[in-house]
């Protein structure tokens, strides 16, 4: 097992105070800093050490941990002339990036280091994570860690404590990690947003929503998103379990590395870009620092109340008239559909920056980036067996029957109406009948199809 | 010339009034009908006859015009059991079906007369109009006019009388002059949601949003629409030139008449789909019966008369600084992005419907559905014979900024963002440097190219 010296850990805030704490609990001297005075204080009395600047914090390590607000943040915490880690860097030593930031951001990270400063010594992994406040502080967050070998092997027994059996190693050199956290946010963004469109158009179509709620969340068009997200629509509940703001800063990252730049030709992401719009008319609205399960008022704005006005059902009813149920099928199959394509759009994303799919798959199944389309139709698409009950004739008429129903009250099926597009373009091209490999196969380029898939 | 015998006018709404007045003063009978009684005092006051129903005003009629405000409309009018026409119509006589309806409808008319009815006698004309209340009253009216060949030579003295030199006879049997309106109402929606994306974005980045609409106006980006509904942005008017409610009307009988169905494949537009939701956002909103110039609000909500307020500059003022030139460089950028798409969408769907493309771009090309770009790139996609200055990859990059720019401000661009990703897949498959050409390879089935091409 490799020598663990002393830690640095950058950024004590909610995530950071709660992995720097754990690792103490470990046995392992931490010294923290962080800008905020009285955090640093917490941190001395439980245990761990102080530093007034990321130069003094790392002089006697071998492991510093970067758990600052942005990647912005890491480049000054490195690099700063008066207080930058750079000046008192240990020889060997390896930095653990964590914070969030463009898939560029580590390999960029390196070649500073290397260029500019001549410390081809300096081990450098890719570390993003996720999993919230309380799987910090025990040790189990889940981790994308990615590098060359031996700044892994460095690594590791560090990773080991802050993930447990959360751990992913990603292959593909520095920057693998953060592309893995970019594909499971496409998701997430189009989910949440997906969320709101569902749960507004139930209401709009004047049905009960909680027993709307009660039956997509059990039906093929669920997400872990939807099922996370819709209790928070349906009961008065002004709590931020996460604002809006923090979706919107995750999809933007996502679309501005997937633009065209100089070292970067571009990706189309049709329902990423879409759910960008809807998030900005949100924030533009002035719902930023709201939960991001109000975003049902910028579908509704003349009734931004009306999902949960219309949340009157007793607990536990599960019954529903027969004009109800063609009602909320309608939403499934606007769900469904939807979703169906997001796994596409992600999958295919995933593949162009040349991530492991299998590995992806088996890390946003069980993610908050998860669906039931997802979960069931991308083992298909990785193995080339279809088991699919409908065509993709099938899915463009249903979600057409929903489309003009919405079209009908006037109430904007942003995603969904994307979805048909795409849908239709996949018909025209004549990409074949299996719905989720004809999506598929918008994204394919030229040089042949990303996943040739077969009829089982 | 062809006889015409006492002609029966059904429908006399502002259009019609004018239609049916203007027939009067070239000394034919004309036999009016209308719901609405004082119209049809103020008709017979005209020199116009009367008739209670359409099948009394239809009885000794060689030509009927249906002007009525739909499609529906006219199948009541025609068939109506108490009512119809039906009963009453003259051996041979022309059926001039000017309301819009879908594209199916007056092949629809024609079968049911002919299957249902047994009068394959009665000649059917499919003749949409356009062009406002004064044209219609001075007989200059748009009207696309398509049918049989007996059948048009019968309508032809009449439809002359109606339209003078603006008389278009459309090939491609009945029901193609409704396909070409159509296609130029594709634009046209687009189009006017586009002004209203536009000026926000010019007011959100902190312009003057009348040396904004003096410059862009002038500029590469516009079109007929932003230099007809501008001006109603930037001054304080309450005037309804035309209802947000029409328009939404118009471009649901697009997207209604390009989802698939049992009789239609379908066809992708991604534009005119976007553009649907946003004007569904906008009735929602509760401005249905404002001016579509008022489309601004759904792009600031929470700053509604933004683009007003910023109204300032004097009359004729056109001097700028070198930050606010580059400001308005960005907004110009999205304008001719999108409205180089806009002309790709378009004029893939004329195709796909089979019109006569070189007619279709003569007629829109003058019309309220033209652009800058339309009159620049649609004969060069017709004769494959290229000049532009910019390759996609240029028209990415410049509307990247632009994207980039709005993302900062959180202001949505549903349909800059829109185009950005039918350019990024264009560049994603491979399918050429020119930005024209490749949008429009988009739209192409597995066939191959609707307008091939080849470098000038």
């Amino acid at each position: 097992m490799p020598e663990i010296g002393n830690i640095a850990f950058l950024g004590l805030g909610a995530m950071g105070f709660g992995m720097a704490t754990n690792i103490l609990t470990h046995k392992l001297p931490v010294t923290g800093f962080d800008v905020w005075a009285p955090t640093l204080q917490r941190f001395v009395a439980a245990g761990g050490s102080s530093s007034p600047t990321p130069r003094e914090a790392v002089k006697n390590s071998t492991h510093i941990v970067f758990m600052v607000a942005t990647a912005a943040q890491i480049l000054s915490a490195l690099f700063d002339p008066e207080t930058g880690a750079i000046e008192s860097l240990k020889q060997g030593a390896t930095l653990i990036l964590s914070s969030t930031g463009p898939p560029e951001h580590s390999p960029n990270v390196k070649k500073l280091l290397v260029e500019k400063y001549g410390r081809s010594d300096i081990k450098v992994v890719d570390a993003p994570v996720s999993g919230g406040t309380i799987r910090a502080a025990n040790g189990t967050l889940t981790i994308l860690a990615s590098g060359e070998e031996d700044a892994l092997a460095s690594a590791r027994p560090l990773l080991d404590i802050m993930a447990g059996m959360n751990l992913y190693i990603i292959p593909g050199g520095l920057g693998a990690g953060t592309n893995v956290k970019m594909v499971h946010q496409v998701l997430a963004g189009i989910h949440i947003v997906m969320s709101s469109e569902a749960m507004g158009f139930a209401a709009k179509l004047g049905l009960d929503t909680k027993v709307a709620f009660e039956y997509l969340s059990k039906s093929e068009g669920t997400s872990w998103m939807f099922e996370n997200r819709g209790p928070h629509m349906i009961v008065k509940d002004e709590k931020v379990y996460s604002a809006l703001n923090i979706i919107v800063k995750d999809v933007g990252i996502i679309t501005a590395a997937t633009r065209p730049s100089s070292t970067n030709p571009g990706f189309p992401l049709f329902l990423s870009s879409t759910t960008e719009q809807v998030l900005a008319t949100g924030v533009s609205a002035g719902f930023g620092l709201e939960d991001d399960a109000q975003l049902t008022k910028v579908y509704l704005p003349s009734t931004p109340t009306l999902v949960l006005d219309q949340a009157t059902a007793s607990p536990g009813t599960s019954g529903f008239t027969p004009e109800a149920k063609s009602k909320l099928d309608l939403v499934r199959s606007t769900m469904e559909a939807v979703h169906l394509v997001s796994a596409m759009e992600s999958m295919s994303l995933g593949k162009s920056v040349g991530l492991d799919t299998q590995q992806l798959f088996e890390i946003i199944k069980g993610a908050a980036g998860g669906s039931w389309m997802f979960a069931d139709k991308i083992p298909q698409l990785l193995s080339g067996k279809w088991t699919s009950r409908k065509t993709v004739n099938g899915v463009i008429a249903d979600l057409t029957k929903a489309i003009t129903a919405a079209n009908a009250l006037k109430y904007p099926l942003h995603l969904a109406s994307a979805v048909l597009q795409i849908l239709q373009l996949a018909a025209l091209k004549g990409y074949g009948a299996e719905p989720d490999l004809a999506a598929s196969r918008v994204w394919d380029g030229p040089e042949g199809a990303m996943y040739p898939g077969s009829k089982a």
